[in-house]
């Protein structure tokens, strides 16, 4: 029975890995973290959750603000470890065209992609040490992949692929202090979902991405730690076009 | 005869950089930039540049002030372009042991080594398209590379090796926005050099260094646009221990 805090959990793929969470038996406990107040749907799962989801309100920009949830996270907990922590918010603003050159909001950009992580992933490794699990995951994309950058010319949002191929090496950083520890820190791209941030024309139902993303999660391992993963998504090795979500590790 | 412009000119690798330009004669002006006043050592050859040698106050971290230095450049050129940029600025803190938990300066560390690329980059733009040769140089570091990171885990430099992923990537955007203009936009690891950066301990002496980047700048063509390049260091082939600068493409 594991306990996981997902953040930005408010809507998009972070409500719906609550949502996927609180189905499944093998996990106690699930704090969803918002910057406000949760959203309505969040409101209704905590309602119908009989305290094993409990919304955390922080900033995940503001590190005292972090800090400051960590008593209140520590409190539910009965003494219990944390055992997962999902970094996922992130910002995806666009440029018109694909032109580096007009970015305003590149410092922006990697604190709500990067800086948050890094605040979430520090303030709450202590609550993360006492357990078994010890995982921390990444919500990447391969957008982010210098491998993959001829691919994703056409997409013009060029200070998102910056801050995620900074969040990467924010994974592989913290995966290589923590292996000692027995940690597992991996970064995972949960493909194009049709969420606020994806749009409408993108690959995915949320549910289909969430539900990847989560059996990398349960499936992850030691041999994860400091891999950048793709999600399996089934039907898509038959897709006319390419194949995008074969799942395994995926280039840097 | 090309005109350059270096920015963080009052030291180190930028001012050794400087100190180069200046004794080619295929090298007509060089703006040197500095936040504040310029340094005795850049004041020196400023003095004795005989106008070749142009001092311009920025902070790269500020875009207006960026922007108010453009005129400035300008008048200089007497209708000339401005043939190359050199994004030198960079900053590189250290963690105690290689803790990326501990890192309290990733938004300054990410700012001086990114978005000081491309405030100075983007507003310099309209000056690079009038010329011929439309190259950007970002001094970069293979310590900011995903392939070689088992290689530095010893360096307790988590912000700097995470700034400089996204320096790469940065730098892989603008080759892609402006291959189509003829532009030439490529990222260089300059080595560790002992400089106030690098430490007494480095490997290569500044002039070393600062001769290998600028043999890449000058022998870089269309092809090197979008590149990541060590530099390369006569005798290093039979160092006993790694050949750390072979030259050629190095791996993101």
């Amino acid at each position: 029975m594991a306990t996981y805090l997902v953040s930005g959990a408010g809507r998009g793929l972070g409500l719906e890995l609550v949502t996927q969470l609180l189905a499944s038996s093998a996990v106690a406990k699930v704090f969803a973290t918002t910057r406000g107040d949760p959203s309505s749907a969040l409101q209704e799962l905590v309602d119908a959750g009989k305290g094993r989801l409990i919304h955390v309100r922080l900033d995940p920009l503001d590190r005292s603000s972090v800090e400051a949830a960590l008593p209140e996270v520590e409190s539910h907990l009965d003494g219990q470890a944390l055992d997962v922590v999902i970094n996922n918010v992130g910002h995806m603003p666009m440029t018109r065209k694909a032109l580096a050159q007009r970015m305003l909001d590149l410092t922006s950009t990697f604190q709500a992609n990067v800086v948050s992580a890094h605040n979430i992933t520090s303030v709450f490794l202590p609550l993360l040490e006492r357990g078994g699990e010890k995982k921390v995951v990444n919500i990447s994309t391969t957008l982010g992949s210098f491998d993959f950058a001829p691919r994703y010319v056409v997409f013009p949002v060029p200070a998102y692929k910056i801050a995620k191929a900074a969040l990467n090496m924010l994974t592989l950083q913290y995966a290589q202090d923590l292996a000692g520890k027995g940690f597992i820190v991996f970064a995972i791209s949960p493909g194009w979902v049709r969420t606020d941030l994806g749009g409408e024309q993108a690959d995915l139902t949320v549910e289909q991405s969430a539900s990847a993303v989560l059996k990398q999660v349960y499936d992850s391992d030691k041999g994860s730690n400091g891999k950048f993963y793709n999600i399996h998504v089934p039907g898509w090795e038959d897709n006319p076009g390419l194949n995008q979500y074969p799942g395994g590790v995926t280039p840097w």
